[in-house]
């Protein structure tokens, strides 16, 4: 007699995941409402994310499980995670330790057009220095 | 003499497009915070986009723009395009008209884990068949 899939194991094969095992997740401050980042996930990432609680992601720079904040102490705590119509986003709802952005903006999404130039709408909160080191 | 690149020319080539020629675009409804869908872009579309200020994807199923609500109605007007830190994930700050997803639901996140199972949470606020004729 086998056990039952877990739930975990259930909502990781409703995902299709694309030609590299992964899916893109997006972050959003679960009270705010912020948009916070976009990153990816592969399956082992999705089923540690739901069972620590903490948001892990899928590193592809460096291709190894990226555990939000392991260097900076940013870390995400998971509130809910969400699949979409078609299984290929996710949506995670954190509650974000500090800032979300490695550029120490508490969002990564500050660039946008203003007077006819892209431009910078959001100031870093934290020195990146004082999360990653000099 | 050549003219000054516009602005959406130069927001476009900060985008770091995919190996397809595409980045993943969120849209997010400006006023409630919800986040309503994820979808594609391709310099056209970025372009289509800003140019009309109504939301314009590229649909990766049908190979071709993707007007938002062509089909539906459901059209999304654009709020502002925000471009994140390392130039690969565009969030759109949309005005939806009546719903994201091709359910009929508000928004494409409607499945979560409740109780041990994969749950959806949201139900359609439109009949597709509305939406699609039958």
């Amino acid at each position: 007699m086998t056990s039952a899939p877990s739930a975990a194991a259930r909502l990781i094969a409703e995902i299709r995941f694309d030609g590299n095992g992964l899916v893109p997740c997006i972050a959003q401050q679960h009270d705010t409402g912020e948009v916070l980042m976009m990153a990816w996930m592969n399956a082992e990432s999705v089923a540690e994310t739901l069972s620590t609680g903490r948001v892990c992601y899928w590193s592809r720079s460096r291709q190894a499980l990226w555990r939000k904040g392991e260097t900076s102490g940013q870390q995400q705590r998971l509130v809910d995670l969400r699949l979409d119509c078609d299984g290929d986003t996710l949506l995670a709802l954190v509650d974000q330790d500090g800032v979300a952005c490695h550029t120490g903006r508490r969002n990564c999404f500050f660039r946008a057009i203003r007077d006819g130039a892209v431009t910078t709408i959001a100031d870093p909160l934290v020195d990146p220095k004082a999360l990653y080191g000099a």
